[in-house]
């Protein structure tokens, strides 16, 4: 007689997922959620967004690359989840949103309860930190697609700005300033091949020790995605923000023109702002050219600002005291 | 001198995926897509949205699980599209909504353009039908967590629903019937039971013709998800309906269950509707059991309706007028 477990899937341990899932959940929950985790489709009010005069909705869903390899390798998934939620919520921080909810997809060859709690729950903290419920998902078991021990984590984001706050590019004009915030680490970004230079060419391992930054590959590797959605809402609130591009794949010079308008472009000096040292790393090891590595990673910049020029020293002291590290790396040119 | 592509990530086919879906996706686009694929965030006007009175944002996030190693083995590619856009359609109908928006997020370890554009086409032409621009996405390289040649296909809809007609269970009375529409296959669930069962145990191939069917097991196992929502969409607006439960993993015991009011349970008759020869074929190879099968496959029904005994007849006909094939399957009962 056959049955789901003998077949690779197992209904009661995913039941079980979703008890941890319910119980790491609920305290993301605010009023506005009317029904979450459980339901066929979450449900969210819409009664304060009804108050703006015009609101958008801005939407995102995105992965964590193979970052995961090194969580998988090291089976430490404390932060996979926080750098899913707050690399969406820098995604729709770029249209000048708010966020205001989220949902996940999990997906394993096999899934352990252990894993999918460790994983939630860092989703679920860092949806506190940026003030969005964490109110649906899914968790898929799917053996033959999926390699054994290794998760996709898959976020969506959905969030909100009235029309007259939203960043499409027209605000920017000729001189303006481009300000960018250091990141912490790779984020999201670059992982296959910094593995392959790492781990496959140099034969490093993810414990070891690398004395430049006194603790391993992996805790370096690992080092959170950052959310910069708290302290530049903050900011745009007394400075008029007139674009934001948040840097992951493609780096500053695939990402920083999406947001230029038609007839401007960046005007960037790539040497303004410093490089960690563990881009200079894989970089050495790897003899890759700088333009690959600008390609490839986010070289110390996680994201990018465009403020007016008379705006720089008071976004740039704003910013500074939020804890965050900022430089002015070019500005709005012609052509 | 590494580069990303040795490292196992084509940037450059990523970028051409990255056009095919682009063009697919813009003619799903309507007047409410202010910024669609391309963007950080994809941007959706609430104005029409505004005009209800207490709008509710439902929300869902889902995969197509093992069907795609049905695709997969065929590099059959049109219509696990097609499946994840209805499946994401009938879980936010559950809850009287009707779609927005649809955003994807396609994972494997080598993006094939093709298959890409196969995938993502199957998504637009079903977002069309149900009425909901696909205005974002992500597609993710992951070498080494995906087995080569296997693509994860996820999906997340946003929908609405004005308070007063969402689906919270709390309109069920005691005494109201549940109707049953048939499903249109497998759907999307029960396929790790069903390959373990058809190719490991009884050795058949996907493109072993099946006399029962006259055409191949593969054919069968790919028949598309079917959506709902047009058709339930229609008739709410004429008849009471007070719940509806999508009929997946867990099939009728444990997704009717879902929506009953505390202190109310489903009386099913289990052989009121039509078993399709599918899956009984599956259940004699794999000698399976009743509770087995009704607790892994849709078993025939796709999507379950309660509506007050007297409205069974005027909702049958209406639906069955539509093409829908629908049964009364059991009513309402205490404990």
């Amino acid at each position: 007689m056959a049955g789901y477990k003998e077949a690779g899937v197992d209904i009661d341990a995913g039941n079980k997922s979703e008890d941890i899932i319910s119980q790491a959940v609920k305290r993301t929950y605010n009023r506005e959620v009317v029904s979450g985790v459980g339901s066929f489709g979450a449900v969210y009010s819409l009664a304060k967004v009804k108050k703006m005069k015009n609101p958008l909705l801005v939407s995102t869903v995105d992965g964590v690359g193979t970052k995961l390899k090194i969580a998988a390798a090291l089976n430490r998934w404390d932060t996979i989840g926080v750098d899913i939620v707050n690399h969406c919520s820098n995604d729709i921080l770029a249209m000048g949103a708010t966020p205001l909810y989220f949902l996940d997809y999990l997906a394993s060859a096999k899934m352990s309860p252990e894993v999918v709690g460790r994983i939630v729950k860092g989703m679920a903290d860092a949806c506190i930190a940026v003030g969005c419920p964490l109110i649906g998902g899914e968790t898929a078991e799917m053996p033959g697609v999926y390699y054994s021990n290794e998760y996709d984590v898959v976020g969506c984001m959905v969030g909100v700005v009235d029309r007259k706050y939203f960043l499409d590019g027209s605000k920017i004009r000729k001189g303006d300033a481009i300000i960018a915030l250091a990141s912490n680490g790779l984020h999201t970004n670059g992982y296959s091949l910094a593995r392959y230079v790492l781990f496959e060419k140099a034969g490093f391992k993810e414990t070891d020790i690398v004395p430049e930054f006194g603790h391993s590959w992996g805790d370096e590797l690992l080092a959170v995605h950052k959310s910069y959605s708290a302290n530049v809402l903050a900011l745009m609130k007394s400075v008029n923000v007139k674009g934001i591009a948040h840097i992951t794949g493609g780096g500053i010079p695939e990402n920083v023109p999406r947001i230029m308008p038609k007839g401007l472009s960046a005007g960037i000096d790539y040497s303004a702002s410093e490089v960690p040292e563990v881009f200079k790393l894989i970089q050495r090891m790897g003899h890759i050219s700088d333009q690959e590595m600008f390609r490839t990673f986010n070289m110390g910049v996680g994201l990018v600002l465009v403020v007016s020029k008379q705006d720089v020293k008071r976004s740039v002291d704003f910013l500074s005291k939020r804890g965050e590290t900022a430089w002015v790396i070019g500005r709005v040119v012609k052509g």
